[in-house]
């Protein structure tokens, strides 16, 4: 079960240059929605950040490739042709050769070159997709595209995820002039920075330059996708795009002294901690969604050391399962975090407002019935305070619960 | 259910100049063993590496401290002091000193400086110790010092152990001359290298020399007791200890060139890999065995690096546990490993003798049945080949099971 606050928003903005398409194409499971096209306004501006797994998929070394190759072309991306059920991983060349099949057969479906079409895969690995079925439902896809699937592609794009993540908002920069943030995202398990098995779209109609747009994606996803982490496993799949439709030239986004950046930027930043935080909400087999706040750090490395190192642990995940603040752990995380400035005794930890620890050892005023209290709450924040220096970091989590186990254990993803 | 031969010895040598006595001190369970206390004969040659957890236990900080000064003193390590059932860690200040009481009572009573005493501490953390109930049961310990205690130690200092995990071996280095060495080790969680929530010591009547055996304690507790992983949590409480009886100074191994070097080193690291490969064997929750064989690495780093990866999957693990062949999970955990020189289309996997990726894909001749048939098995070797030089090395874990989660989710070990 979802942790918390997690239905889909009640508008969901149609981003104007972005139409998508939807069709059950029988990759893996059949009668059920699997393969995804998103359609780009022609000139569109394309962010794009993906797996740092040494072993990524297929797709993955073509969205590479082909955005490479536009980087010093005039064409732009078109096309985003996404499935589930199959990652295309651990394919070998085998692998390639079909992605690159799919991305031919799209290609010339839309009369646009085979590089516009960026595709992207997710579900069981090591095993031969069928490009057939892709084709085959290629049509199927395009002759659904619409402004208002936003919510059905999110359905289609899951894989043990129980529900659909959509964020959607609308912002007015100035008088008269508003803009659309609308994003997708999918992901359960493998979840870990860099990235995950996870998979994210936002659009907006804002209009911002490419060279901006990527470098608000990078910083977004190290906000929001490369801080969650549900089991420590970095997908070979994992991306996150960006793109930007707005073609209002007199308003162009193009620096960070921009009147309209900030705004936009708060936005985006939303919509993105919103979509990971969703993921890890619906982590597998989470009862509980966790913060880890740590800060008093002397860097942010080091206090992005110690979150994940209690974020990762084992043996603090399940006490959260349980309830029981086992609060030693939390402790013993930070100790072996192999963060650089440690002093053991200037660690203090919070669970919410309850002191557990205070400088090294047991806060005075702490009782176990405080400790049950917090650690009964379906979202609880975990403050770290190193005590050595003024940086913060904050990573989301979840617990691990015996149907973390079950699921990984019963089903093929 | 420990996996596979774990029976203790039939034959368990006595070291000479090694006493073990143990009582039930009442430290948190009552009428259980809980308290241990080693007695060595004077100038015993000692060598302990500790945890390198930053936030370490206060016995941890007075080992160091004791070994620190007796490097510049005559005196030799003369008591152990072991207790089960509270690590004594995260206790600041008022931890260290009770842990130095402890100390200072048994060097009182047995006439030793308490620079002499080593203490040792395991179980939960961050709760106050009980050093009245140590001190009142040091009379028994030392009323029940005998060679032959070492099972009964082993037992003694468990926590969520459910075996004593012993080894003890014989060999004859030269006509008539014959060493005898003894080890007991403890820990079933929060083990992940550099040690774990792992005690371990290991006797030898041989004569080797401090500096020697310090080197060859360095050596084997990296090939042993930092190659096990079970939930990749390094505890706050590690501690091996090496000790040499041995008096007989006209065959004092000095150097690595002494003749009876390589017999003892040899017979050494047998008994170091079985107490260590004890521990995942009793792992928490552990239903198979697993050795992870990394070969054809560019550098040790690199296998060691993938080793890791793997075997702290949670995803792998529970693969395993459902003996479920889902081998695309080993291959992705290789690619996020970090190892530096990766090439994924070079990179195989075999499990035992079934060969299933082959140059980053599927093997060819693979079946699933091959797959399912050796993932029954409840030892397993997982054979990854990098394919990019000759480095090579050993990691030893176990699965992710439903009662990983229960045994630390219900009870506060």
């Amino acid at each position: 079960m979802p942790v918390g606050n997690i239905a889909p928003p009640e508008v969901i903005h149609a981003i104007d240059g972005i139409e998508i398409g939807i069709t059950a194409a029988g990759i893996r499971y059949k009668k059920r929605n699997d393969l995804v096209v998103f359609k780009l306004r022609d000139k569109a501006a394309v962010a794009c950040v993906t797996t740092s797994n040494k072993c990524c998929a297929a797709p993955v070394l073509l969205v590479r490739e082909h955005l490479s190759q536009l980087a010093t072309s005039d064409n732009s991306v078109r096309y985003l042709l996404i499935n589930t059920g199959n990652a295309n991983a651990a394919t070998g060349d085998e692998g390639y050769r079909r992605a690159l099949q799919t991305c031919e057969a799209l290609a010339s479906k839309t009369e646009v070159a085979i590089n516009q079409i960026m595709p992207f895969s997710t579900g069981v690995i090591g095993e031969v997709i069928s490009s057939e079925a892709i084709i085959n439902g290629l049509d199927a896809c395009l002759a659904n595209l619409s402004h208002d699937n936003w919510l059905a592609a999110a359905n289609a794009i899951k894989t043990t995820d129980t529900i659909p993540k959509v964020a959607s908002t609308q912002i007015e920069v100035s008088n008269g002039i508003r803009y659309q943030i609308t994003g997708i995202s999918k992901g359960a398990g493998m979840i870990r920075p860099n990235m995950a098995t996870m998979l994210g779209y936002v659009a907006t109609n804002a209009p911002i330059a490419k060279p901006l747009l990527q470098q608000i994606l990078k910083e977004l996803t190290n906000l929001s996708f490369n801080r969650i982490t549900i089991d420590g496993d970095t997908s070979t799949n994992d991306c996150c795009v960006l793109i930007a439709t707005g073609t209002d030239t007199a308003n162009m986004i193009d620096t960070e002294h921009h009147p309209h950046y900030q705004a936009i930027y708060e936005a985006l930043k939303k919509v993105f901690i919103r979509l990971a935080t969703l993921i890890v909400r619906d982590g597998e087999g989470a009862t509980k969604f966790i913060t880890v706040k740590v800060s008093g750090g002397k860097t942010v490395e080091d206090c992005c050391d110690v979150a994940y190192a209690v974020a990762h642990s084992p043996l603090v995940k399940t006490a959260f399962f349980a309830s029981d603040p086992n609060w030693g752990r939390i402790v013993a995380a930070v100790g072996y975090s192999g963060a650089k400035n440690l002093d053991a005794n200037q660690v203090s930890v919070t669970l919410d407002d309850v002191a557990i620890c205070t400088r090294g050892q047991l806060d005075p005023n702490y009782t176990e019935q405080q400790g049950q209290e917090v650690m009964s709450r379906p979202e609880i924040t975990i403050n770290i305070d190193l005590g050595t220096g003024e940086a913060k970091d904050t990573v989301y989590t979840c617990d691990l619960s015996h149907d973390y186990v079950s699921i990984n254990a019963d089903y093929r993803s």
